[in-house]
């Protein structure tokens, strides 16, 4: 399964809001279509968000029909403007769309053919990172796994966040591809159910043995101590080691905290953002209430009551055992530890 | 909107799994078709269960057509068991069967008919109690409330829950009636959605502010500083204070004390088992794993993966700032503080 694909001009999207029971692709022709494809969550996950982001630029330019620079930029602001809104939380796509807007514009001297290609080739290195970065998060983290663990995850950050193995369920992988004998227990991360979809899904298909629970349910396996540690992903990563990641993730580590079990965080050097000191300053997107008010069309609560429906949580770095990224391990993580690493 | 009532010599119970969209009784002719009630959480909530479990023994003896004392007694122990095997955790179940056994065992001498005539007026004597139970909680907690407070609740021990006001929501009855100006943030509670389908549902039409979140959010709304305090129901409270509730229960409790936020447990002392010493001994009902892979009949996650599903966890003493129940509130709840006000 792969999350997505850039071919013949059009980049393929795997459905991730009809996954587990069918597997489809959809099309995305334009930039607006890649656009509405991460805000309606056709695609998820703050890795493929960036990767994807980046090929809806490529479309966005290759679709503007100029030879003068000036007004393929001005078009190329627009492209990079509405992508920008697509997602308020997760880092990857902001980085993305800069990086591939410094690369036009370092190339503004060059034809505009030219610098088509050169954000096609910068896309699909973005994807080649990724890729990469999960295989080396994978092997960074499955030097804290221990054999016969019990490791309790939320969400998906796994394959299908990302253009690769994953990131927590890369180090999951990693662990369980060196006979570990772990087991998963993973939540089932209301409203999107992410975890039940997602996740499961995954591991299933890698014979990974896995358990889904309810997101209320973590404490209880806890304390009767089913679980010997946590691993999750991140959507925005703030200097001093404060982590934006799916809601429920901070609950889960003041209950890790409460029971002395480790809690990790797994994201590629990419998803910190060096520009905030911490976690207060990430914004916390706030979706549509009829995630939670129906379900699979369904409505499942009465007719005119408020709803709230935040999508991520700030967990403090104090509640953080470590951060493992593609270039190593920050334990105990502080802006002090963090600079060393990502400065090495 | 009445949880059940006993008519004719049947009982009609409101099926709570339509509810909110659909309010349609069903009718049960028998202690069978009771107990299944029970079973499948047409009905649920342990103080409602207590009373829908002692009507199931008046239609249970009401069906023995026999002069033998002897004979309409092996019955009646049949009956008995049959419903005390329907749920395995809230005690009020076990008390109601006990209590009306007792009725008829004490009675033993008198004719059939007028055993089951106190039968009768034993499970009617039950209700009432319930109903006025529920109105000195609510009085006692609102002493607890202070203005414009925001309180958590989770699952449902509301009216739905009870043959009245409600337990934990009696308490936020009780505070709204007096215009204390608060709003109710309701967990939707899964797998069953208590919170999202009957709690929300009870509020609304009380008038009472509520908004609707998911369980994995609690964390997030007490750490913005929107939650001034938990409320729960129980289903079964050791002697020491120990407290089994709804799964998640537990989890609310650890984020309230990491939060420092005050935990109440609302309770009539029926729902204090004398007989155990500590939580630990409370036994756990795990049900059907399908209220987790289905939804409305829709299966959500994978085949054939492994999923667990405990209905209730066990929140320790420590986690609680108070009992409240309808002979009075215990605070700090250890053995010694419990039997003061049960013996009192």
């Amino acid at each position: 399964m792969k999350t997505l694909e850039f071919k013949n001009n059009k980049l393929f999207l795997l459905n991730q809001k009809k996954l587990p029971l069918t597997k489809e692709y959809i099309e995305c022709k334009n930039y607006i279509e890649v656009g509405n494809a991460i805000t309606d969550m056709y695609v998820r996950g703050a890795p493929a968000i960036g990767v994807t982001a980046a090929y809806g630029i490529v479309l966005g330019a290759n679709s503007i029909n100029t030879r003068k620079s000036e007004d393929f930029f001005k078009e190329l602001d627009k492209v990079c403007d509405f992508l920008k809104k697509t997602r308020p939380t997760a880092v990857n796509l902001f980085d993305s769309i800069d990086r591939l807007y410094k690369i036009a514009d370092s190339n503004k001297a060059h034809p505009i053919s030219d610098i088509k290609n050169k954000l096609l080739y910068e896309a699909q290195l973005i994807e080649k990172e990724d890729i990469s970065s999960n295989h080396q998060i994978g092997n960074f983290g499955n030097n804290l796994i221990n054999k016969n663990q019990k490791i309790l995850t939320h969400c998906n950050a796994g394959s299908l966040a990302t253009c690769g193995f994953g990131t927590a369920l890369g180090i999951i992988r990693a662990a369980h591809n060196s006979g570990k004998n772990i087991h998963v227990y993973a939540d089932e991360t209301r409203p999107y159910l992410q975890g039940a979809r997602l996740t499961t899904l995954e591991l299933k298909e890698d014979g990974i043995p896995v358990t889904l629970i309810c997101d209320n349910m973590a404490g209880y396996f806890m304390k009767e101590g089913l679980i010997d540690c946590v691993i999750v992903g991140a959507d925005r990563i703030a200097l001093n080691g404060d982590t934006a990641n799916k809601i429920g993730t901070y609950s889960l580590s003041v209950l890790a905290k409460e029971h002395n079990i480790p809690f990790f965080v797994a994201a590629p050097t990419t998803t910190i953002d060096l520009s905030l000191i911490n976690g207060s300053q990430i914004p916390i997107e706030e979706r549509n209430p009829t995630e939670i008010s129906h379900f699979n069309d369904i409505q499942i609560c009465p007719d005119g009551i408020n709803i709230r429906n935040p999508s991520f949580d700030i967990t403090p770095n104090t509640n953080i055992t470590a951060i493992i990224t593609n270039k190593g391990i920050i334990h105990n993580p502080t802006k002090e530890n963090m600079l060393k690493l990502i400065q090495d």
